[in-house]
């Protein structure tokens, strides 16, 4: 069996099967540090040698660490499309990685929690990601592992800008945390666009699921700090903490107007998605988003025992195209792939205890 | 309690509650003569007393019979619209009946199998009503019930043309029989607008659900001769019953067609329909009959034990809009209609068995 399929077949991992307790808004929490190497030209500049010299020092040094459990090295280049796909799908690569796969790699640890993309936009991506609002968790582990790094590699620092990137808007910390929300409430109430341009002004972008340009299928947005230069990562880290709290109380409230005042099109949504999900014979991957949020909205609202937000959590990756694909292992085409993903949908939830709509919502 | 809400909330009647073997294919079927008295104007020159008049002496004459059951006379203007639209629902009463309520009636045995419109079109409108494929059985009552009522009213009738009507196109026999159909396979598998130019060339006409001008909802039709004149009565039912069966061929076999050839669909339709029905909390009148469309499909796929059949079929009448009004006895706006046929529904389907998909189609 290839390396990449353990990986992918894998399925003990931090967002696939968290036993940890989940929250009601935040999906997940990630924060990511730029580093290059003093010495080297950016990756963009670098040719083909020179870029394989850089993977094969960072590989080496990464994998000495004591910070990164049982760490595997993948060469992009032997990868097919479907595996970079499950890869992005698991969040684990970013899509620029791809775009020049000769001499780009990434680095992961066994739980697929941590993963160093090599030559992607600068030489180092180190990122940490967790299950649920963990940011500054997550910072001790970064830092903690990039001081580990620095020690045996030479980062590019300037001691007026700090760590220099090949993009100046990651100049000063390279650090950017971004947290996966969960946002039915503020869409279907409209204030969504309020809540954006009011981040916005904060220096906060907010996403699509898969990042700048995608869309927020499933009602799940990435939301992340903007600026990197002129404040510390403490800082960086408590301010979009702080204005996360201030979306998740928002968030929470929009929900329980809108169960309030249209508790109908709510439960009708929700009984819909439950049907839906545990019959259909064919759902494409939009629709099977939209319908799990209203299910993730369900375990909120106590009507689903709270166990299956997990279960849910977990779909909302594995129901992606490539998720699908490397399920069948097979190649679908679209069709194919909406019925898999349908059967694969159907077995999952096939111990889903009924609706109790004699909740309490808390 | 008023007689009309008395016969409203009797459900043990022959379209809400048969105990009969019901048909894959027809829902089910009727037969109405048009007759006149010789010695009156038609009911659209007539005035008021004239009218009034009529009405005595029809409902005296029927009333008399031996051939219905209990009868029951309502006077069109004594009832509200919802009572009347309840009574068209069932397909009891007609619009026409209700465009001039003044000295309108209508007579109907307590299982509403039997009802004679009085001052409709006509002076009088028999009709026998039945569930499944059934007319030769009605043309047998309807006969014995016209030969009846003949030796108390003289009806008008031609010895060259027969018997005569208010319009030219019922004149003869004044029989107009038809079947409710439920053609899924021939809508889906896009031959229905073939069928239906095929029947229409051998004088048989397809109208949707509620008559002339109305639309097919939940894949019903109603198929029924055209012509009344130049033909004896069993000749006029023989025919269609022959066409009928051309087309419930066609219908069975269409099915057949699209089971096979896009299985995942037509699967998919049923299962969603299936995990609707069970979970939503608003849903339209329109929405509903296409739903319960499919699952009176699984059924015949055998999907669904057989006597679940007997229960779609009372839906189909069941979440018509006046019924929705009657069950939850109030006033009801369109969108808390659709609140209640869903609970409705939901209701009813809780007893629902599983949907068997190692089905053996037959």
């Amino acid at each position: 069996m290839r390396l990449i399929d353990r990986i992918i077949q894998n399925e003990r991992t931090e967002l696939l099967n968290t036993t940890r307790a989940t929250s009601a808004v935040v999906l997940s929490s990630r924060i990511r540090l730029a580093r290059n190497l003093a010495d080297s030209v950016f990756p963009a500049r670098a040719n083909k040698s020179q870029r394989c010299a850089i993977v094969a020092k960072c590989g080496t040094a990464i994998e000495s660490l004591k910070g990164i459990k049982n760490p595997v090295l993948l060469a992009i280049d032997e990868l097919n499309d479907r595996d970079r796909q499950v890869l992005r799908e698991r969040h684990l690569i970013s899509k620029e990685l791809c775009e020049e796969p000769e001499g780009a790699a990434v680095v992961m640890d066994q739980r697929q929690g941590c993963s160093v993309m090599i030559n992607e936009e600068d030489h180092l991506r180190i990122q940490f990601l967790k299950s649920g609002f963990n940011l500054k968790a997550l910072w001790k582990k970064v830092d903690a592992f990039d001081s580990q790094l620095e020690q045996s590699l030479n980062f590019a620092f300037s001691p007026e800008y700090g760590y220099l990137t090949a993009c100046p808007t990651n100049l000063g910390t390279g650090l950017r945390a971004s947290v996966m929300m969960h946002l039915p409430g503020l869409v279907l109430s409209g204030h969504m666009e309020r809540v954006v341009r009011a981040v916005n002004h904060l220096g906060i972008t907010v996403r699509g699921l898969f990042g700048e340009g995608s869309e927020a299928s499933g009602h799940v947005f990435q939301i992340s700090n903007q600026q990197t230069l002129g404040e510390s990562e403490a800082t960086i880290i408590e301010r979009l903490a702080q204005v996360l709290k201030t979306v998740i109380d928002q968030e929470i409230n929009a929900r329980f107007c809108q169960l309030e005042q249209k508790s109908i099109q709510i439960l009708d949504q929700i009984g819909r998605s439950y049907g839906l999900l545990q019959n259909a014979y064919h759902i494409s991957s939009d629709e099977a988003m939209n319908r799990l949020s209203f299910l993730r909205l369900a375990v909120d609202f106590n009507m689903l025992p709270d166990k299956c937000r997990v279960l849910i959590d977990r779909l909302f990756i594995a129901c992606q195209p490539a998720h699908i694909q490397a399920a069948a292992a097979a190649q679908l085409d679209a069709d194919m792939r909406d019925c898999k993903r349908a059967e694969i949908i159907r077995e999952e939830l096939k111990q889903l205890p009924k609706l109790d709509m004699n909740f309490t919502a808390n």
